[in-house]
Order: structure tokens, then sequence, then C-alpha cells
């Protein structure tokens, strides 16, 4: 996605990009301002970056809206998205994310915990400040959904029986709230208002199965040199993902795998690859792709704007290809 | 606490009893509305009850005022404390609390962390719903707040250099905010109105004080019988309190002491109790006790509210005496 985001700035107008970089300064003030320890840690979290993906959402289908609540929202989905990924990393004894240390690693359990429930805490007071009790149910309900995705993930892991529609279910939970959050807060406080919430909303649920899709593809196919990790770690996590659901379908055999090394996991993702579940699984991503597409086409939008959004509806499936 | 918020009832007025049963409702509809492995993790976690002491000072501090949103604010509040608790009891590996087994003993760290994150979503969705921006900030800084005296616990664990400020700077993160938190809510969402919550709120902090205070003396008094616990938990955790502090000063020999099991903590327990350290502990919080009643009789109250208030204030450090 990193290299989608220029080209939507410049189509979506010069003041997302100053969005932006005020969520920015607003995310290092947020991480400064509560404590030495609290602080390198959260610092370093948000520091580590990674696509800001989500506030761009935010800023975009705000139309030609520029305000601080705008900010705010970005810096909440943001921070939001941060938390869970420090709990992730507690809950995976995960030694690194995106070519760092992570907080778990570097200063334990505890502090990683606590972090995760500070940067929760820090993303609902930005959306307070808003004034608005629709940004703070839309983040709210992001949330809790992310926590019952979390929980049905690790129910789920290492099953045999996962089906296309639990996968999805899951994915929706897990992904798709949040990106749905992210444009109906966009809609919320921005240009569009409230009554085209639900259908922005949709557009972003649509665009957030579609990237979680494809980043469960990419975790089985990499290359390691691009996605930064190496091949397979969702099979050796359990995670039951719709490619693996595919490629167990067309070949019974591969259901009793369980890879314990990275090597081992290495050749079952080659012998997925062998299927077709990788190219069904991508086409399923692209069915997503147009369906946001649609949503977008039976909505009242600046040209810019909805060119802006075609382009980051296109550039989810785009990555690595 | 419990034996005291009967006569608190009683004083305070009928409408705070059906606010308390209306919160209860909403607590169980909370719980068993968003999936059955997160429900049941989440229903035993609220159903172990607990003092309801927050949703108590949310009523009381809203004078006659008896609403939905007041429902909302009394489960906001016991959410967040609830959710703290899961995670403490993660952190802490904690087999029991208040004699049932935590959702970390019986499902593990993963649904523990995840009930967790839900119990803090749920919170603030339910602020959300109130609609009052300024309830929705009272909450979130309290819930930061926690995060960072969570952290600043764990960083001083074992410490010999913590001082009596660092204790109260603890004990304000940790319980004051959110104690300010339920009284603030109760103002701003009942007839006190938002030019009160200051003041209210500066009672709630010295309740919380107290009331951490006192907990920490008990932890090292005991009887076990009363509090449900063996004695001197916090000195096994390395949980530096003001009574460990007072007693070190009088007797330095107690700093080189660093018990590995109950029979030795108990021991050393007994030692502390030799020294004048815990009744210095309950003097002092008797003077939080006596700051919130001098604040309370600054405030324009009604004369029931004003009692019950007292009744709150007495009862903290009343407990097990």
């Amino acid at each position: 996605m990193t290299t989608h985001v220029q080209p939507v700035l410049e189509i979506a107008g010069e003041h997302v990009g100053r969005l932006l970089l005020r969520t920015e300064t607003l995310l290092e003030e947020i991480a400064s301002g509560h404590g030495l320890a609290l602080g390198q840690h959260a610092s370093s979290t948000l520091a580590a970056g990674g696509k800001r993906l989500r506030p761009v959402l935010v800023f975009v289908c705000a139309g030609g809206a520029e305000s601080m609540n705008l900010v705010r929202a970005g810096a909440a989905v943001e921070l939001l998205h941060m938390a869970t990924l420090v709990h992730d990393d507690v809950l995976d004894r995960a030694p690194m994310r995106r070519g760092r240390p992570t907080v778990f690693w570097t200063s334990g359990r505890d502090a990683a915990t606590a972090t995760g429930d500070f940067l929760f805490s820090r993303a609902f007071a930005q959306l307070a400040a808003t004034g608005s009790a629709a940004a703070v149910k839309a983040l709210s309900d992001a949330s809790s959904s992310l926590a019952r995705g979390e929980l049905m993930q690790r129910d789920d892991a290492f099953a045999l029986d996962v089906t296309e529609e639990r996968y999805f279910e899951r994915c929706t939970l897990k992904t798709g709230k949040l990106f749905e959050a992210a444009c109906r807060l966009g809609a919320v406080l921005g240009d569009p208002g409230d009554e085209s919430a639900d259908a922005i909303g949709r557009f972003g649920d649509r665009i957030g199965l579609a990237f979680q899709l494809f980043d469960d593809v990419l975790d089985l196919s990499g290359p390691p040199d691009q996605t930064g990790k190496s091949r397979g770690t969702d099979l050796l996590d359990g995670t039951v993902t719709l490619p693996i659901v595919y490629a167990r379908e067309e070949d019974p055999s591969l259901r009793d795998e369980r890879p314990q090394t990275a090597s081992e996991a290495e050749a079952l993702c080659d012998r997925i690859a062998a299927t077709s579940a990788l190219e069904r699984s991508r086409e399923r991503a692209k069915e997503f792709v147009a369906e946001a597409k649609n949503i977008l086409s039976t909505l009242s939008l600046a040209d810019n704007q909805r060119a802006a959004l075609n382009l980051v509806a296109d550039g989810v499936v785009e990555r690595y290809s």
C-alpha cells in the first residue's frame, strides 16, 4: 500500500497531506505527554509507523473538509489499530514487528499490556474531544469487534472445520469493522455528514475484507523481502485463513499437516501454492474491491474524492503485484 | 464496604436502589449480547460482582436524578474497573478473585486479554450512547491514568526508593482517577451539572486515595477470612505500599526482606504490624476522608445527598473495624 498512498494524496487534494502531517504531530504529542516509560513504549510503537492507511481513509472520506476534529479521528483510528497490535504481540510473544523490536520484547508483557490499554484509552479521549457521540460510538463498536475477532481467531486456532463463512465473519470483526469506522468517521466529521455514513462505512468494510484476505495470501506467497516476514506464519500460529481452507478442499492431505518449524511452514506454503487456492483467494479479494467500487458509484461524491477512493480500493490488491 | 452500601441506599433515596438494579440488568445484557465464548467470560467476570461502589458513587453524586444515561454511566465505570481487573489477573497469573476462578485461569491468557479489551470498549460504547462528550472524556482520562498507574506499579516493583509522594501519585492514577470519574459522571449527567463536576470529582479522588490506602493496610493486616486472601500478597508481588514505606523507615532491617512464600510473607506482616506503620497509614487514610468531607461541606447539596456521601466516606475506612 505504501507505494499507493502518494498517488492517493495527489488526487485527493493537498489538504489530505496536511491532515496526515497534523496527525503525526498529534500522535507524537500523545505519546510524549504521559510519563517517561509509557511515552517511550508508545513512541516506539507509533514511530514504527506503517502505512497510516486508516487515517488516510478518514480524510479521503471526509471530502474537502479539513479540521482538527478530523485530525483527532485520524489519530484515534491509528491509536486503536496500534493498541491491538501491541496486545497481539504480547499474545503471540512476537519479538519483531515492521523490522523493529516490539514493546513486548524490549520491555515485557506487563509494559506491553499497559501500553496497549493506554493507546486504547487515548483513542477514545481524542474522539471525546470532537464532541461527536456518533464518532465515539463508531470507534467503540469497532473496538468491541476487534476483541471478539481476536477471541474467535484463537478459538479457531488449528481447527479443521473453519468454513469460508466463518473466515469472513472473523475478517469482518478483526479488520472490516475498523476500516468501516475510519470511513464512517470521515463522513460524520467531514463534508458528507451523518446521512452518508452508512454507505461510506459499507465501502470501508469491503475494502477491509479485501485487505485482510490479500494479507492472508501474502503470508503464504511472500516474497519475504517484501512482506518483512517469513512465509507461513499463519500456518505456524494455526490461523486458518481462506487460502488454507481452499487448499484443504482441493488437496485433503493438507489437512493433516501441522508444521513446527519455519522451514516446514515454507514447504507447506509451496504445496498450497501448487493448488489454485492463492489464485482463487486473490479473485475473491478482487470481488470485494469490485463491490466497494459499486458502493462508491451510488454515492454523491466530488470527482477527485471518488477517484482517490477508487485508487485506495485498487491499491489494496495491487501490493507486490 | 459491602456492609455499608445498604445504609447509603437508605439515606440516598429509593431511586439509587432502582438505578443499581437497572445497572445490573444492563451489565447482564452487555455480557450476553456479543457471542457465546466472550459472553461467558464477561458474564462470569461481571457476576463475580464486588461492591458496585463506583456505580453507587455515580448515582449518589447525581442528586435526585434518575435516568438511562446515569445507568449507562454506572455500567461504564464498572465495566472499566472489571476490564482492569481482568488484565491485572493476566499479568499476576492470578487463579482466583473474589472466591471465583479468574478468566485467565479458566480460559487462558488470550481469552482474558481479549475479554478485558472487550469490557473496555463496551464501557466507552455506553458513554457514547449518553451523547455527552464530557462523560466520555472523564472515562478516557481515568482509563489512561489506570494504564499509567499499572505501569508505574510494575516499574516500582521491589524498589527500595519508593517515597510517600510516589506512592500517592500511583494511587491517584490507579484508584483516585476512576473514583473521581465516577463522581464527575454523576455530576455531569445528573442534577448538579457541569459546573459542580470539578469539586465533586475532587471529593471522589480523596475517597479513592483513602480506599486504596486502606486496602493496602488490609493486605498486611488481614484478617484473611474477611479480605478473602492471605496476608502479604503485596510483599510477594513486590508492590511497595505506604505501610511498607513507613515500616522500612522505622525498622531499616525490613528493607532486606524479600519473602518467597506465603508463610514468609505472613511472618513479615507480623514484623510490620509490630511497627507503627499500619496505624500511621490508617491515620493518613482518615485524613483523606476528612479532606473529602471538607470538600462536601463547600458544595451545595440536598441534605440526604450530603448525608449519603458522608456515609460513603466513612464506610471506606470502617471496613472490618
